[in-house]
This record gives structure tokens, C-alpha cells and sequence, in this order.
């Protein structure tokens, strides 16, 4: 493995409001430790800093918690200021994450790993200290931009498993129909299973 | 490139009703084409079959037309049944498919490309006599079924470009987003541009 940091941002309180019409506030909790579980595992053998709004205890040999009070641009580009190491960014919410996607982030320059909606689900940056991230909006265009401006090479990682963070009900179909992991097993514990429309899947509880 | 055959299957009428908000009958028609045309683009080199309710002009050398109005499933395994040769099946509403997506489908058995909510956008068979396809629902896991019922070696082919297939107003902002091709140019020509929210971008028109 030849990144030797990530930064995983994660939310201890209100976080996934969007699945508050199918799940409640401790399944959301349930649901988000899951996926970094699911997260954390895809990273494998490297050092992890947890930038959590609170204290917790992410049950993982190699991730520890730091706590974090500020909004994610400000938090991450305060962490990567100083850091020479090859260093990861990597939301929480994409369970569908595997090893052999980390292997494939890395570059010589960025690495860019586009979400949908236009968001950035991972970043791989070979010398963290000349990146900046600009998250939320459009940030993919915005980390090209950034990359560019500073002559960085630029590669960007086609997945369909890293691009499908889970925000929505709907969202949760994708974990159902291709997650091997805690996030899968979580919903299904609580009764979340597909259901069948004439040409789009959805999920249901029962 | 090693696939021999292709056939992609266009509706030339009553296409993409989910975009009727947006989009009037003509434009969302003229739309389709501008799709079929990227995804054509992306099979350049290979003898694609357009399998369509009517006939038109694809204008495009490496493509003909062939009509068909039984339904998807019927028409496209009526197609395989005979065929010998590697041969792909691509959706024509997937633009921004690259040839190097195409190239990257050549597998030994059955390639698979998930499409988002448990669909399948394409599909790869070396011997295509040997498989048979099953869209609709979740036809990603029937896919997969089917190829390991008939001892078919699978490969999965991760790539959110492949994955995103356009119906709904909000797929029209992956297009503006991520598609160097002519979907993107017809949608700036009609005035439809990106919106932006806190977190999620739309579109819209102007």
C-alpha cells in the first residue's frame, strides 16, 4: 500500500437527516458507523484519523479518533497544511469502498474520485501540502480546477462503487443490491429489504 | 478492439418521459439522439446494430438501423441466440461511455457494467448463444445469476460513467458535470445549466 494517511470526516450527531423518513435517529447512528466500518476496512493497514465531531470508539486497530469542531474545508485543510506524506481523503458514507479502489488512487499528483451530484467521494494527494479542498456545490469541477491551477497531474478514479455515497432512501437499494458488508447486514437486521417497481428498485421495510 | 458486434436498442418514440417536466416531446427526442450519438462515439470501430422501434438515419458509418417492436428482452435474446461472436450490449442512454470503457468490457466469459438502482447498462458476452438477458428490476443480480447458472467466468466492470444512465431531471446535471460530448452541447443549446444548493446540485433553465 503506498498511501500511508487518511482522513475520514465523520458526524456523530445529525448526520443523514435525508433518511429520516425511513429510519430513525439511533438507526441513522447505527446505519453511519456501519458504513465507516465498511469504510475503515477498505483502508486496511493504513494510519487513519477519524475527524469526528465527537468522541468515540471506532472498535479498528488502525483508525483513531480526533476530534474536530469546524466545518470540513476548514477542518481538512487545516490537517493537510503540513502534511508530505501520500495522504487520503475519503468520505464515511460510501460503503461500497473495497481495497483494490485505494490501491487504484494512486497517482503522481491527485487523484480524484467523483460522487454524483457533482460531489468528490475521495481524494489521493501525492504531496497534501500543495492541494486545498473545496468541498460541498459542485466540488469535483472545483478540485480539477484546483489541481490545475497548481500543476498538479490530475487522475481521476472511474468507479461506480466509490461514486454511490448514501444519502437518500433510495440510496439504500444500492447498498441491498451491491454491499458485501456491515452496511448491508445492518439494514437487513432491521428489516430493510428491495422492492419492485416496473423498472426502478426501491427499498422497503417490513 | 476485440468485441466484434454491438447492439444498442433505441426508443424512437415516447422516450425519457421522466424528463417531460423538463424537456418538451421534441426536445427530449432530439436529446436521445444527442446520447445515442456519444454512446455510438464510444463504439467506434465495432458493427452496431440499433435495434429501433422506426427507422432513421443514425449518421454514423459504423452503425445501421434494424427494426424491432417486440419488447427489450424478447428482441435483444432473439438477436443473441444465433450470434457466435463477442458482442456487446450498450444502452443508448449512457453518454458518457468512452472507448476505452469499450475496450475494458473484453472479458473471457461475461462482463457486466451495474447501472445505478440495480440495473444493468451493458453487457459483454464472448459467446452471447451461450447467455441470456433479463432487463428490468433488479436485472444487475438476474445478470449475474444467469451467467453463473450457465458456468460463465464474470467480470464486473466498476465505472460510474458507465453507470450513469440519464431519465430524471436531476441525471441531466451528470451530462453538464462529467460529458465532453454532443448530450452536453445540446442541453447549453436549449439553456439548461447547472443550479446550485448547499450541498446537491440541479439544473435548470435559463
Amino acid at each position: 500500500m503506498n498511501a500511508a494517511k487518511a482522513v475520514v470526516p465523520f458526524k456523530t450527531r445529525g448526520a443523514k437527516t435525508r433518511l429520516a423518513p425511513f429510519l430513525s435517529p439511533e438507526e441513522r447512528m447505527a446505519f453511519s458507523k456501519a458504513m465507516l466500518r465498511d469504510v475503515l476496512r477498505g483502508l486496511k493497514g493504513i494510519d487513519v484519523t477519524i475527524l469526528a465531531t465527537e468522541d468515540f470508539d471506532p472498535e479498528c486497530d488502525w483508525a483513531h479518533v480526533e476530534l474536530n469542531r469546524r466545518d470540513l474545508n476548514t477542518a481538512i485543510n487545516a490537517y493537510i497544511r503540513h502534511v508530505r506524506e501520500p495522504t487520503l481523503i475519503v468520505m464515511s458514507d460510501i460503503p461500497l469502498i473495497q481495497e483494490w479502489h485505494v490501491r487504484e488512487m494512486y497517482s503522481e499528483g491527485v487523484t480524484l474520485v467523483p460522487g454524483r451530484g457533482g460531489g468528490t467521494n475521495a481524494i489521493f494527494m501525492r504531496d497534501p501540502s500543495r492541494f486545498k479542498v473545496d468541498f460541498y456545490e459542485v466540488s469535483f469541477l472545483k478540485h480539477v480546477a484546483i489541481a490545475k491551477q497548481r500543476g498538479l497531474p490530475l487522475k481521476i478514479l472511474d468507479s461506480f462503487y466509490m461514486s454511490t455515497d448514501i444519502d437518500k432512501p433510495e440510496d439504500l437499494a444500492e447498498v441491498l443490491v451491491h454491499c458485501p458488508g456491515d452496511s448491508c447486514a445492518y439494514l437487513r437486521s432491521i428489516g430493510v429489504r428491495l422492492s419492485y417497481g416496473k423498472s426502478r428498485i426501491a427499498v422497503e421495510r417490513g
